[in-house]
């Protein structure tokens, strides 16, 4: 067990599960990395969008903005509320199952995994692929880059919360503390200079105005730029993870990432068109980052240019980790309805649930895999599944308010209220700016989720049902089992199974597949070796069957004959008792047959519930 | 079953065998191929080492040829006399152990084996180069043609020795018929020009000399002319797979096989030089093979080229049967004495040496896959391997005269002598000729496998000397075992497993790893549902065990307790009751945990003998 406790730490006791909480500080590595993060592409996504505009999309870039941060507010302050109403822990999933029924749960349970998964695969190929823009010779590696990426943050994250927090640490504070410098820096010398700075590094030069503005270009560059705030749901649905008093603590933590998120979007917002910045074009030589532009223009390329371009590297690497903490957790509530596999709510050795993470990094590592680590093709479908859990989780908390009532109670709900209009309003757009570059195939994967997770749970509710019994135990009707002994020769591993077989039965018939001269020896031997001492003992003496097999085959026989007398003594429990060698070493198991295997999954396939498969263990030195 | 029937056919009864054994028709295509494509790429390998001599260089042909014919010659002759001497099958392994002694039969089985994995894999990777030269859109395809090609022998061959002969008859005798009819009309038109026949099409330009004659490269082309001499053993080692009288029959499709092959290579031998034909580089743009350069030039390019062309592509990757006909058999013969897995001497439902193909088909799609379908620099390894096989089944031939005697025996063991002779100085000439190029890791890998398979008999040895016992079977201190029934609530699986234990033992403890709410159900109607009535029926009320988990592992204290009780009764066997689900669906097993199959593998390797686990199936209808 030494190497599984080196990766992921000694197993923790339940009782120190408190002292795995966290505080803010932890809290926004762990929950905040993927709404931070945002600050890093999303103004870039939307400028990107406005560049055959030329110089007069820069005018864009504020008013989009601001639109953003007002949404984003809003999200904010409703998420806020349902903290406090749901202190146990308030996702999409749990606020929209309570309030609004089973079916509007289970459409933001399907809504959201869909969207953490892409979260994580989008965000390691984003950071990967900025790795990549800057260091060209690492091209051929995207794939392992990012699988290794993956690794990482599954084993930190398997490591527990506490962990995971100490890790993402450092990156997570000099990536703030790099784009607040940048801001503050900037602003200082746009006033100094009247509005209009002199750049350290001149961006390059606008290219030629090749469109014009209009509705759609600005709703698309508006949904461009929402496409980042699961963050604020993973905060909500984890609430759990933070110190007492937990809800506070929730609350504060989030409080801070939005806020910090809000600086940095305006900041940067405000400084892109002072400075003359707008964004060239990915697939083109010469493309640099808007941010990249932005620092070079405000402090030039010195160190506080790479510390700053190797955080935000870093930061949208792990904007993933959101995903990882938030899909377990997810995970875990939808299988306590039952509508996910049980293993989802069983907390691991270090007390996070192992199962989503395991679940989560497979199905990243597939589509990392798939896409051969190269994601764009998957931004569209992102987004339309968050917006729509905010819309559900917003209209259940409006319900909610409903239904509660109390002091406040119609303040939250007008509060909440205008969030679902707003989220909802934001879905419709993302839906449809997004639908034919493939938020289509999100519109698909929904309902098939549902349908499964639907499945899942009557199937469990079948199972429960079938085997649910309140009365006492029937007492009646006991018999000794049949008790059937397969062997190839005398050996001591077939007289260690017939000596087991003696304190079980007095009904012992003892299997052999007839394969030449070993047959006629144990014929020969059978009543010296085994009739004669079992007479003298007083013991019932077991029948020899031989059992014919014109195709060579041997376990068919054996378990014909098992079935066979299921049939014969529909009274009986027949139980096969399989002599097993258990070696020394794994690699002698090459050596040997797996007949004792294939006996016991036949027998338990086709048999009926009077069939019982024993093995008894022979252990070898050799 | 269907899909399996369908794939493979219906399974063969042993008495079936005589049916599937065949004569000299199907016998050329299953042992034949290997050495019959030798004359598409023997004459190609040596001429290609001479392209340096230019025009001087086809002057040496005609004397390397001959010595080549004269060595198949020899080699002939002394396997008709092993086949005589070893009519039930007389491969090098059979002959070197039984003569030399268990080293040298290794030694031989060794490099017999690394030989026909090679075989296998070159013959598939030279027949899709030959395919992708003519095709070069295929060239992505490189791989995948070959594990094609790879699956299409291997399910051939899986069906049957007679199926087998039956789908490469055509190819087999399409390609000897064009063969011999291309050296016919060249014959014939050399003869007819007096010596110097006027090519239909002319064959490229000789290139310029840029190199000498030496003893060395005559050596090397001469080595590499012999790559393909393993067909004569497979013949030898295939005895039994012939119809009676099995030694005259194998003995006719011998002399067929070595026959055409000499007509062949000595065929092409003299057209080559008659129509001015070299080698080209296949390095180079405009190259093309000796025998596309010679039928051309000789029929020209018309019907006759294309089937001969076609025909020769399938022929090459077919030649990897040969491996495929008798690696099984010779991993048979090896496991018959112990030193391979005894899985490789069962006869499967075809009547075909099942492991041994699957072991071959496994091996070669690695070395495959590897190398990317491109197996040059394979070719290096080859052959030495079969030509230190031949060497010591020449030398184990002569000490079977020398000890049996008999008529004849003297002029055998010259014929024999003469053979180890020849074949052990081409062995070291092949070895010094490629060792660089990597005949090295041949003599590298030879030592290991005898390694290997010296463990596995070792281990065999070892158990079988563990578990023998001629003694009648004892009958002293036998007692009930204590049964444990781990549950986790009250349900009709577990009162099925409680039922079942009490028709073992009177001594029954239920075990219960302690979770909440249910352990506090389970302790409050334990009195009700399972002691009053076992009282009421007078039988043995079971003990109920509460184990408690900190680290919330499940499993763990089960097996945990099972092992103390085992400590703690060391005169008692104890047995797990394990109650297992069945499902009518596969995939519903993802919807339940693992736990059964845990404890079973937790108890039979950590448990001691006495430790039995038994499974009880409950047959769910959901």
């Amino acid at each position: 067990m030494n190497i599984v406790d080196t990766l992921f730490g000694r197993p923790l006791a339940t009782e120190e599960e408190k002292a795995e909480r966290i505080g803010p500080l932890k809290g926004i590595p762990i929950f905040g990395l993927d709404a931070l993060s945002s600050a890093a592409y999303g103004p870039e996504a939307a400028l990107t969008l406005l560049i055959p505009l030329g110089m007069a999309g820069a005018a864009y870039v504020w008013p989009i903005t601001i639109g953003i941060v007002i949404l984003l507010g809003i999200v904010y302050f409703s998420y806020r509320q349902t903290i406090s109403a749901y202190p146990l822990g308030g996702g999409s999933y749990t606020v929209a199952s309570e309030n609004l029924g089973e079916s509007a749960g289970l459409l933001a349970a399907a809504a959201l995994m869909i969207d953490y998964v892409l979260t994580a695969a989008v965000g390691i190929s984003a950071g990967v692929g900025a790795l990549v823009s800057a260091v060209p010779s690492l091209e051929s590696r995207t794939l392992w880059l990012c699988l290794a990426i993956l690794f990482v943050i599954t084993v930190v994250n398997l490591r527990g919360v506490q962990e995971t927090g100490g890790v993402f640490l450092l990156p997570t504070y000099i990536f703030i503390f790099c784009l607040l410098g940048l801001i503050a820096i900037g602003l200082v010398k746009t006033f100094a200079a009247g509005g209009h700075p002199v750049p350290v590094v001149m961006p390059p030069k606008l290219t030629a105005v090749t469109g014009t503005v209009g509705a759609w270009l600005l709703l698309r560059t508006f949904s461009s730029g929402c496409t980042a705030m699961t963050g604020v749901e993973a905060v909500s649905n984890g609430v759990m993870a933070f110190r007492e008093q937990t809800d506070k603590t929730a609350k504060l933590t989030l409080t801070i990432i939005i806020g910090i998120l809000m600086v940095m979007l305006l900041g940067i917002a405000f400084l892109v068109p002072a400075y003359g910045i707008a964004a060239t074009d990915p697939g083109v030589p010469g493309y640099q980052s808007v941010l990249s532009m932005l620092l070079a223009a405000v402090t030039g390329r010195g160190a506080f240019y790479w510390v700053s371009i190797v955080s935000i590297l870093i930061v949208l690497s792990l904007s993933a980790n959101t995903a990882f903490a938030d899909f377990p957790r997810l995970a875990r509530a939808i299988a306590q309805n039952g509508y996910l596999p049980h293993a989802f709510v069983i907390r691991g050795r270090r007390l996070v649930y192992a199962q989503g993470i395991y679940a989560l990094a497979a199905l990243t590592g597939l589509l990392l895999i798939i896409f051969g680590g190269i994601t764009d093709r998957l931004i569209p479908l992102y987004a339309v599944g968050a917006f729509l859990a905010f819309t559900l989780s917003q209209a259940g908390m409006v319900v909610h308010w409903k239904r509660h009532g109390g002091p406040g109670a119609r303040h939250s709900m007008v509060l909440n209220g205008l969030g679902a209009l707003a989220t909802g309003i934001t879905t419709a757009v993302v839906l449809v700016a997004k639908f034919v570059d493939g938020a289509w195939i999100t519109v698909l994967l929904i309902p098939a989720l549902i349908w499964m997770m639907r499945s899942v749970q009557s199937h469990y509710a079948r199972v429960a049902q079938e085997i649910r019994v309140a009365t006492p135990v029937h007492t009646g009707n006991l018999s000794e089992p049949v008790v059937l002994v397969p062997i190839d020769r005398w050996s001591l591993v077939a007289e260690q199974a017939l000596r087991f077989a003696w304190t079980l039965s007095k009904e012992i018939h003892v299997l052999h597949v007839a394969c030449g001269e070993k047959t006629d020896e144990l014929q020969r031997q059978w009543s010296n070796v085994v009739e004669q001492p079992a007479q003298a003992a007083g013991l019932p003496p077991p029948r020899l069957v031989v059992l014919t097999s014109p195709y060579r085959f041997i376990v068919k026989p054996i378990v014909d004959y098992a079935i066979q007398q299921q049939t014969a003594q529909p009274e009986r429990t027949i139980t096969m008792l399989i002599p097993e060698l258990v070696e020394s070493h794994w690699y002698h198991y090459l050596l040997h047959n797996n007949r004792p295997e294939a006996i016991r999954a036949l027998l338990l396939f086709n048999g009926n519930q009077r069939i019982t498969v024993a093995s008894i263990p022979y252990h070898l030195k050799a």
